[in-house]
């Protein structure tokens, strides 16, 4: 009878959910339903690991404030946010057949941190409001698949500080914008802007999440990168990080971010004459490289998402 | 690339769990990570709708204090406490291939209101303390699987007024107790005890367990039942309810616990002699069926949960 019983009650989930009018919510309902059946069915949990489950999960929302949203994190370390946006990219884009060479610019996580309104400011500008740091240059073209520059591409950009916390983190020590701009390419699609390089930073870990880090054994340090929001007319905005080569924990990112293609040199370089042309003290780090959207018939947005 | 990301990513985080110290606890994350990458994987969840899940969980989170378990609630209204309740039985009794009615006495949800102690009393007492509703008997014996009777065996029972509320969601209306009883089996393995026939009643509605019904156009009632607890030394207790046949929503009760084996009738009795020996008015209402223990080789222990 109890077998029987615990395939019937799926069935029975399932068909309560016929009434529902939005047909995509009855899609995700049912689905889910039977997800979850089915873990539970191969993990039989006794009541007290489900009660567990069911504190941990309390625990989890009441952790969430304004400024903290530790169900997001949760999504983060258990690698679902990075799935949602690399199938929702794909679908997007259509790059599924791509090339990481050619084809455009892959996606990354938009991150709990992307809460305030960029600052807008000139090509060349330095976003290191405190200073500290190892200087560095970020520079590149933003292009269309095709190779064609985008002139007047719109760059959101906002990156951890060298001791590695956003500036929403500390307002009583950061300037509100630190660490943020909101670029615009030139004529010819080129952008860039001065800021410092930056350092692996820890996710919070004081919540159920940080217990959940420690009772696997996980590290929960995201390797150092500086998140973009590219967008252009005609084209689909890509939500990214560039993470910095040779930065510690690149293959175990705390919430499984990192993508080959995304990771770019910040080359130690010594020349006078290109300092002077960025107005950077000689000798300083310099990352190149381009940012690669795909062609869109959608009507034009900048920040697709968190904005 | 990206393709292929989806499976790896899902690879990555199990991985990421063999530093778990306890085996049982990364034998249940892994499952849980590759089931909830599959749900993502067949249903593409938008950005937009990823998001909004996470605004579902955080307010469930948040609607829970210490009277109210809206993570229950949802796990309830999607059938899985429910499964886990009975997978758990199967694993306790080994009750998998026995027959509804030669079988122990199948098990159903605890629910979220056995959050009090009953209070001890007599065989023959009336759990009833406010009155008002239809007056009836429950009565019946406790017995081992191969029919033996248990004398001594504990009955927690526990239900709602006959206007559908348990005491502990009005205090200011019902006595502590109203509707508890913590009953010992006699010589015999008999119980019997007065109260008033139970109504259907719904389940809280005003958190986002209640948008969840609505959005699915499920409504929030249970058809009328009495939870009991049964333990007896040498037997595996079982938690369960005692359903009233013919009660509206039977065939949907919103938290899928009605199992056919545990609907009975609360047959209409015009009997004086009988009505003077249970110390009731007549006519009344009489629901006899005798409960079923399977033996068990743990020590014993009255309630197994939520106790």
């Amino acid at each position: 009878m109890s077998t029987e019983f615990t395939t019937r009650i799926t069935e029975a989930v399932v068909a309560s959910l016929d009434g529902t009018a939005d047909p995509r919510l009855r899609e995700l309902l049912a689905a889910l339903t039977r997800h979850l059946h089915a873990f539970v069915r191969e993990t039989e949990p006794t009541t007290a690991e489900w009660e567990r489950a069911i504190a941990f999960l309390t625990a989890t929302g009441q952790a969430c404030t304004d400024t903290r949203q530790e169900f997001v994190l949760l999504s983060d370390v258990l690698g679902v946010s990075m799935l949602v946006e690399t199938i929702n990219s794909d679908d997007r884009t259509g790059a599924t057949e791509s090339d990481d060479r050619t084809g455009a610019t892959e996606s990354t996580v938009l991150g709990p941190f992307h809460m305030t309104e960029s600052p807008v400011r000139e090509l060349g500008a330095d976003i290191d409001l405190v200073g500290g740091g190892e200087p560095c240059v970020i520079s590149g073209r933003v292009l269309s698949a095709d190779g064609t520059p985008l002139p007047g591409a719109l760059l959101d950009v906002w990156q951890a500080s060298a001791e590695g916390y956003y500036d929403v983190q500390q307002p009583d020590v950061q300037p509100a914008g630190n660490g943020r701009g909101l670029f615009t390419a030139d004529d010819e699609g080129r952008f860039w802007f001065r800021t410092c390089v930056p350092s692996p930073y820890p996710i919070p870990t004081d919540g159920p999440v940080g217990d959940l880090l420690r009772a696997t054994a996980r590290h929960p340090y995201r390797p150092a990168h500086i998140h973009f929001i590219v967008s252009a007319e005609g084209h689909t905005p890509v939500t990214t990080h560039i993470f910095v080569a040779g930065s510690e924990h690149l293959d175990s990112d705390a919430v499984f971010a990192v993508k080959e293609s995304l990771v770019q040199d910040f080359t130690e370089t010594d020349d006078p004459s290109l300092a002077r042309r960025f107005g950077i003290p000689n000798p300083f780090r310099h990352a190149r490289f381009d940012l690669v959207l795909n062609t869109s018939d959608a009507p034009f947005a900048r920040a697709p998402e968190g904005a």
